[in-house]
């Protein structure tokens, strides 16, 4: 049984020649999608499979798989970068341990994580006429795995296919910051402890949906998940971090910990690294900020920013909150913290930053 | 804008003839599939397509559809049976509502309750010859809607495909009742207040998996699961049930309520009815339950019996408890109310307890 796939034996099935990329303006994140995909199946008889480059394209899927009725299924989300000395990834050693996690979780095979990497990059090359070279432009990645097996059974899947889709996308605010408007809801839960909320799987999103359309309707852009003593899980589908003076003067940034409910996102874990070399932040805390405190600290202008983080916007700021009755204007200042971790992340992912280790080469020509 | 789909319109496009039922001997559950599917299309633009009997075969799907990446997606459970007097369905008006109801928790778009069962008579009938005639065997149909959108957006999504599939299958534990080692599990967790246990959703499956593997190894075959407050849930994917002598001396039937974590199960619901018109049980109680009453109850030799009730197995006896460092014999009597109650609803499903109001006669001959 093979118990690994590798890079060097990528078949390449694709057919069709790449279109030239359309222009960007006006596409709508997610919404177009790279010439090629990568796909390589697993059985628990032979193990995985060769990894294949084919066209893009449906997918063939057995009605019954457990992809489709017991949420079998997992992903992750990254980028590559066409820069000005060639094309870059972001961490992509965090994203394949978070997608073996995910694996795991899902009783699905695990993947050998540096051929995994190797894989990625040959795939990114495939499509690389389809990186937007435009400012803050991107080839969004998304590897996915499901379970493909042919029976009803809830059990663990006896056959499994992953793959890697990639979608170009230009900044998810193309007329720069735009903060949002949060609610934070402490009836309805993103997760819960004992759950699948430190994963990266399909069953965090699905119910969270129905509460997005419903606050939608009155205004919020995003919702802050509130654990069931109050305190704060994360808001929409970001990592939640705010900016504050706490109780004792000090200049801290303050993000929920990783104890189970919380994902463990690459762009959260990027920002606490930069926030702890920073002078102007005293104090780096991933400890949980009860809703209250929050308030308090707004009513008093304590809290100099809240904002959301992760891969697809990399930063989200907030101008406003709502918690039960109160509702409570945040600040979004001009020249900001956040706006400060965005400029500094973007300048590594786009190799501006030399040499910087979070930034991994894969082309020295975009 | 089309708001609702017809019996009516029902469109044939299968083009195989149905090769005859193989024989059922070994047969596992779920992995035989009858020769024809229902589908029909929605979307967000023209509303509901027109209902199709189709070809059982892969279904295309964009790989890039919520239903693979956000877990949009639900199903039913439920059985056509073949008996002396026709083709009988069990109480579909039941998994109708139920199917709705997570359609509406998924912001996908509602089913018309009267046409939808209309439909599904048509689909049964298509594949009569695929419901087997042995005694306590069936059709087990499963009505799965999934999105079907072409974006990566995180939200409602604009295509949905709702299909039906089908399954024949011999009783469940085909040597008669087959008892099961429980283990109950206090840390892990199926559904939590403001998640999505109480619909039948792919999400609530997908995180059990692994603790189901690991508990396999350790010879347990069902988990309890608890709340974080040590009461009872749910057992495995079955709704729980105690009879029990409780602390007055009474003979008591008792479930978790339908509070938001407990899945409203047909096979439940049917139980409840059935006991609260036996002379035998003096309680019928629909509360939360301790796992310490249980092990009490079981030390003091108050427990009856222990079972998980579903429409796959219909009735699971227990006869071991596990609750951390404590294992306890669970009686599992020869002649047991839980065979009682399986005799009951076999009876009606069957067409055997005449004119009974939950039996659905969709065809005079088998």
């Amino acid at each position: 049984m093979r118990t690994a796939f590798k890079a060097s034996e990528m078949v390449r099935k694709a057919t069709k020649a790449a279109p030239p990329l359309p222009p960007m303006a006006g596409v709508k994140f997610g919404t177009l999608f790279a010439p090629y995909m990568m796909c390589v199946e697993y059985n628990t008889t032979e193990g995985w499979g060769k990894p294949e480059i084919r066209d893009f394209g449906p997918l063939s899927l057995m009605p019954q798989s457990g992809s489709l009725h017991y949420a079998l299924q997992c992903f992750e989300g990254m980028k590559a970068y066409h820069t000005a000395d060639g094309i870059r990834l972001f961490r992509p050693d965090m994203n394949v341990a978070r997608l073996n996690s995910s694996h795991k979780r899902l009783a699905f095979p695990t993947v050998d994580e540096k051929e995994w990497v190797e894989c990625l990059k040959e795939f990114v090359l495939a499509n690389r006429t389809w990186i937007p070279a435009e400012e803050q432009h991107s080839l969004y990645l998304r590897p996915t795995t499901i379970a493909t097996n042919h029976n009803l059974m809830v059990g663990p899947s006896d056959r499994v296919l992953h793959y890697i889709i990639a979608s170009p996308v230009g900044p998810y605010y193309p007329t720069g910051f735009k903060p949002v408007r949060l609610v934070a809801e402490n009836k309805a839960r993103r997760a819960f402890p004992g759950g699948t909320g430190a994963y990266k799987l399909g069953a965090n999103y699905a119910g969270p949906i129905m509460h997005q359309v419903e606050y939608t309707k009155k205004n919020f852009q995003q919702i802050l998940w509130l654990a069931p003593d109050n305190t704060v899980d994360e808001v929409g589908a970001m990592n939640f971090m705010m900016l504050w003076k706490n109780e004792q003067g000090k200049r801290e940034l303050i993000t929920a910990p990783l104890d189970g409910t919380i994902l463990p996102g690459v762009t959260r874990n990027s920002i606490l690294q930069l926030a702890r070399d920073m002078k102007e932040i005293d104090v780096v805390s991933e400890k949980r900020v009860h809703i209250d405190a929050i308030m308090k600290g707004l009513r008093e202008g304590r809290v100099e920013e809240l904002f959301g983080c992760g891969t697809a916007a990399i930063v989200t700021a907030v101008n406003f909150l709502q918690f039960g009755e109160e509702g409570l204007a945040v600040p979004c200042p001009e020249t900001s913290v956040t706006r400060g971790f965005m400029e500094k992340l973007v300048n590594i992912q786009y190799g501006r930053t030399q040499g910087h280790p979070w930034s991994v080469k894969i082309a020295d020509t975009a």
